[in-house]
């Protein structure tokens, strides 16, 4: 089969590799219709996050159950799935309580030795408990396959930073990060009953999805001239809730900056220097929060997918340009200089 | 009237300063009957935290209401109060919602041209918000009286940091710090039904404190040592709820180590390097959340003093050191070389 790797910074290809195939019998496989590129790819594209020359990539991705293992029982061949970006045994004390992330025998897609979603198939180990079944009908509905595929990551990814960030009903918001989290993270707010959301973005085209999910303010100054607008628009006192979707130093001082005495941070974003942009002494004084960490996203699927198919949310505008997948190097270059938002890429 | 003063590091003396007055109509003078010095003061004795040459120091008190102004409605010459470490109006937003610390017009006894707690009298702004009446007949009991002043201060610490770390009844519990108000953590722990409280020390003075508050283990390495020991003690997993009552790197450090995935990190140490042990990557791995700060103890006044009074909880023993007023700057010393845990004065 084919399927994208990684060999060396900005050295994306897409080639032969081995099909995947049933290793365990809890495994299954899953022809990929969708997958997309995550801005957590980058980190490995710029050579910031360490990859083996060879490696595959991509953690998003959803598809047609294949070949099952015996032991799965829950799934059948020609199932339509989506795949968190990790999988998980379902059955661990983390899982049970939720923190799939943490799963003793989880793991994520592209992990040396494992298919990366950026490909024709991935081999999924413990499908039963990692997979999860989308109508069948949703595989003709273009606009619903893109939506649902932010299950996998993004949208689940900015639920997880709402929740961190501790939105209620009537909380004002802040959304630091015009990338596909920050915008999922700001229909996740909306969803959760924000009042007001406050997005920091200065690309038209971003604050302009971010008006979409329900931003009720956009402020387009950066730094200190960014927190000194938050303040403005919030009484001086910061918001209740902010959700940081970028993982800098210079993000996270920002969100500290404009978090509200008592309020928390929701942080999503890969930590790449954000913990230089903590002023502890600034939370401590305020008894701001810090909350987040890498996604939980398989168990907040089963609460997000029937807002999705209802029409409630509709995450895929965050799609601003897709490809196939011999595009996919296109398409990190994309990112990469900012041209593309998020690449969804098609099979 | 006589009280305490900082001149300089290492420089606390005891000197006439003008008395405590009424200034404005919400004011109350109160007349001091029990004070102590904190571990925090600790800072600005070794240098640490800048203070002016003859400020008053001392934050915790109780003592009997001596004066009030014409705006005082709720107090009486003659009542019996314990002041939490800072005043507050009780009506701002933060207030209202228990955010006592982030009063609007807040202030900590000691700040520049107010009276400290470690003196024979102390002016209270906003004196009936701010005040909380004791049983009169408590003041014959001296091992009570003891226990209510940790209401001031260390015990609604310790609780805000147990709220913190999310201790939940079953939870086990992690403490960092074998000062006083590591100790009322552990304390606080028990009382919110923690099952399994693990306190990490190697004074045994402290630690049998600590055992007679509740804690089921006792570590006594440091460092990576204390880690491995927690980690051993925990199925590998790490503590739920993690109490850091210190605020250096090495034991925030050590906080985050031995926190589980998905557990939380309840900090009430005030930060002097502690940022340098938050390590964001082994945070957001294993969605470890920190939340604390300066504890908003007005609050917690009223939860944690029926359990004083009717004997469920017994915080008097983290004192081990009683002086009087000219006894001051003894215990400044005794504390800064650990020879005293806490030093109550009487007057």
């Amino acid at each position: 089969m084919r399927a994208t790797t990684i060999h060396a910074p900005h050295d994306i290809r897409v080639e032969e590799v081995p099909d995947a195939a049933i290793r365990r019998p809890e495994d299954a496989v899953v022809r990929v219709l969708r997958a997309c590129i995550c801005g957590s790819d980058l980190w490995a594209y710029r050579g910031e996050a360490a990859r083996q020359p060879g490696q595959r990539i991509g953690h998003e991705f959803l598809g047609v159950v294949e070949q099952t293992g015996a032991d799965v029982a829950g799934l059948k061949v020609g199932d339509l799935v989506v795949a968190p970006f990790t999988w998980s045994d379902g059955v661990c004390e983390y899982c049970v309580e939720g923190l799939t992330t943490s799963c003793v025998h989880g793991g994520i897609w592209g992990a040396v030795g494992h298919d990366g979603g950026q490909g024709e198939a991935v081999r999924v180990p413990h499908a039963d408990a990692t997979l999860v079944k989308l109508p069948a009908d949703a595989v003709s509905d273009d606009r619903l396959l893109t939506a649902l595929l932010t299950l996998s990551d993004v949208m689940g990814t900015g639920h997880h930073a709402a929740l961190g960030a501790g939105v209620r009903p009537g909380a004002t918001v802040a959304v630091v990060g015009d990338g596909a989290v920050g915008l999922c993270g700001v229909l996740a707010a909306k969803r959760l009953g924000a009042e007001r959301i406050i997005a920091l973005g200065r690309h038209q085209a971003r604050t302009d999805i971010a008006r979409k999910f329900g931003a009720t303010d956009v402020v387009a100054e950066r730094g200190e001239a960014a927190v000194a607008a938050v303040r403005e628009l919030t009484r001086g006192q910061g918001a209740h809730a902010v959700i940081e979707a970028v993982g800098t130093g210079q993000s996270m001082r920002t969100a500290i900056g404009i978090t509200r005495p008592g309020g928390a941070v929701g942080y999503v974003g890969v930590p790449h220097g954000s913990a230089t942009g903590l002023d502890l002494g600034v939370m401590f004084d305020a008894n701001i929060t810090l909350r987040g960490g890498v996604a939980p996203v398989r168990s907040y699927i089963p609460d997000l997918m029937p807002d999705i198919l209802d029409g409630t949310i509709d995450p895929s505008p965050v799609f601003d340009l897709s490809v196939d997948l011999d595009g996919v190097p296109r398409g990190y270059g994309a990112m990469d200089d900012r041209s593309a938002l998020k690449v969804l890429v098609t099979f």
